[in-house]
């Protein structure tokens, strides 16, 4: 096949595609987000997964609802209010904005989450599996909102910290702890908000599939380790040693000390964990190889994943290691991005036969997204801190 | 001076005064706001108080800056950015939306808050007194979020509690607690939020001004005490006894009891404060004067007053109170909102004639707004808990 017929073929499948999309029928049993503002009767979702959008905007020329990277145009009736959806979605949570005139600003009808480097709209797609970070009448650990400084950047920061169930009166009683990091364009804020960190958590314990611990939620962002730190330029080595080392100094001489100092924690690298997802994915391969003796666990997100060859370069990592951890969601593997060395699955896999503890997960359906990350973190707890 | 001379008159002026508005010379040394969402330049604010805020619409017919109930039309660049002023605000925290061709929509640069019964944008008029509410390098409490299980609402309910510093080292200590409200339109997020309550309490603590005590601040509105519940309708008196006392049920039913099991609390009538603003401080008034066992400490900010009939209708309410402190903002004093009864500070100084310990306090230049509550609680705390 010549490359024009190729291409004529692929300008006609796209255009077929499109049609079917347009004229797709849409199921009318649309139902309020989630995640609305109280009272919000739209967004709405429907069974297939498709966003609605509504907004009074009279004298617009026109309006666009822009999720999963397409913007779809909404249509005007005739008191001035645009209604419009998107494609089906993948279950779970998603970030999206409004496009009004060319401004794009926030649906004025959804709760606001911290992602693509804004805080902006999200929505939730129920999930087959949302029981699992579903808010129940079980025993409910707390969040808690923690200032500290950190002499590395000479400035104040802030976390977020989850205590379990019963910290708050088993007054004698020590817990490991979860070191887990949000990705990149995200924030403290993401774990405890659209992660449901605490909600897994507790229904996990609940259940009685998890040993109660506590997580500590930083920010691990590019600027955050050194006052003026820049994301690495177009061409560097991605990602660089020290940028993902940056964050490193903040975590093992501020934070580490910090939550030893302020919390019941089993100070000790055997009671330690570091997870992270995508850039916090990275981050925990590249700190953990770097101290071997500060963590035990490790849990590796969309992010990469740890090599014989990682761990055969890196003395006392074979010894201090409890488990490796990694995962994807399923379309990333269809769809594999660059990046992160080896196949992920194959790489876990040589690391098992060598004689680490070393889980593979795939998230079903889901791409580079928080369901693929609350269903790590759900797979992941219950491995943790089993001595 | 008859009538029409006096409206002639006014009108004059009016006209004067918008003019002198309109041709204004704003002074160009306007700063980032301190809410604004990271690595944002715009909105930005003055010396003068002046909100300045910019976007990028291209197709845009017009947009407005929403603040203090006033539009301010904005002007268009080659570039179909869009740009403009409000006139001078008060100091202190106000909330704003945009206008986008009649679409009312949060600022997508600014940080996001709940008031006017909505998440929407806010903005830091920077005040001549704001060090007492600044994030310093002190002992830091912490802002937990709590849910629990409500019988009287048959629902899990959500709520944040602030522990003050030492809380987590200091295991046999007890503590008192204050409950703390927000106000119409507004949810438990208020306080800890644009309220700034966790650095008042961390930086008076550290000052040595304010007993170390811990704060509950729930979710008071209209719906949540029982499910189903509405705000009254209109030619209902206002409050209604029914309204103020709904949420009385769950904080005395549910909300206290899971405080004192939960928490190091001093779990008696001596050591349980009560203090809210605008709907909450009708709230607190109206619950404290139906439980005078419960609350022995009363603030009411910008909510109204007790008075000596009051006092003199509540058997028990003399001999266990030990605090009712009354606050407002000047501005509201200078035009006094209805419904609040008699003059606030008339009123309250006959309670202290009559031998209570009654507190009136004027937060100077500020009107029915967070700045006035700000200070409220900074004036209030010091006057806990003084056994």
């Amino acid at each position: 096949m010549k490359k024009t017929s190729l291409h004529s073929l692929m300008t006609l499948a796209a255009a077929v595609f499109m049609s079917v999309n347009s004229f797709a029928q849409v199921v009318e049993d649309f139902k309020p987000s989630s995640a609305n503002q109280p009272g919000k009767e739209y967004p709405m979702v429907n069974s297939e997964g498709r966003v609605r959008v509504q907004i009074s905007a009279p004298e617009a020329k026109f309006v666009q609802l822009d999720i999963g990277a397409v913007k779809y145009d909404l249509v005007k009736d005739e008191n001035g209010v645009w209604t419009g959806e998107s494609a089906p979605q993948d279950e779970g949570f998603h970030y999206y904005q409004l496009n009004i005139d060319g401004a794009s600003v926030p649906d004025p009808a959804s709760l606001y989450y911290y992602g693509a480097s804004r805080w902006g709209s999200g929505i939730e797609i129920p999930a087959h599996d949302q029981d699992f970070y579903a808010l129940k009448n079980v025993p409910h650990g707390q969040v808690r909102e923690v200032y500290y400084f950190s002499a590395t950047n000479n400035t104040m920061r802030h976390c977020f910290i989850y205590t379990p169930p019963g910290y708050e009166t088993e007054l004698s009683k020590r817990y490991p702890v979860l070191y887990l990091q949000h990705g990149g364009g995200e924030n403290e804020y993401g774990w405890p908000s659209q992660g449901r960190t605490a909600l897994i958590m507790d229904n996990l314990i609940a259940d009685g599939k998890a040993r109660p611990f506590i997580i500590v939620m930083d920010n691990g962002s590019w600027t955050m380790d050194r006052p003026g730190q820049q994301r690495p330029a177009q061409g560097e080595t991605w990602p660089p040693r020290n940028w993902a080392e940056g964050f490193m100094n903040t975590l093992v001489n501020d934070i580490i000390p910090m939550v030893d100092k302020s919390f019941r924690t089993l100070p000790d690298g055997m009671h330690r964990a570091m997870a992270g997802l995508s850039m916090g994915g990275m981050q925990t391969k590249a700190i953990t190889l770097a101290k071997p003796n500060v963590f035990s666990y490790i849990g590796i997100f969309s992010g990469g994943s740890i090599t014989v060859e990682d761990v055969q370069n890196t003395p006392g990592f074979r010894e201090n290691n409890k488990l490796v951890f990694v995962s994807f969601g399923s379309r990333e593997l269809e769809n594999r991005r660059p990046g992160f060395g080896g196949d992920p699955r194959e790489e876990t896999e040589k690391l098992k036969a060598s004689g680490m503890n070393a889980h593979f997960y795939v998230s079903p359906d889901t791409a580079h997204e928080w369901q693929s990350w609350r269903r790590s973190l759900y797979q992941f707890a219950p491995l943790l801190f089993k001595d």
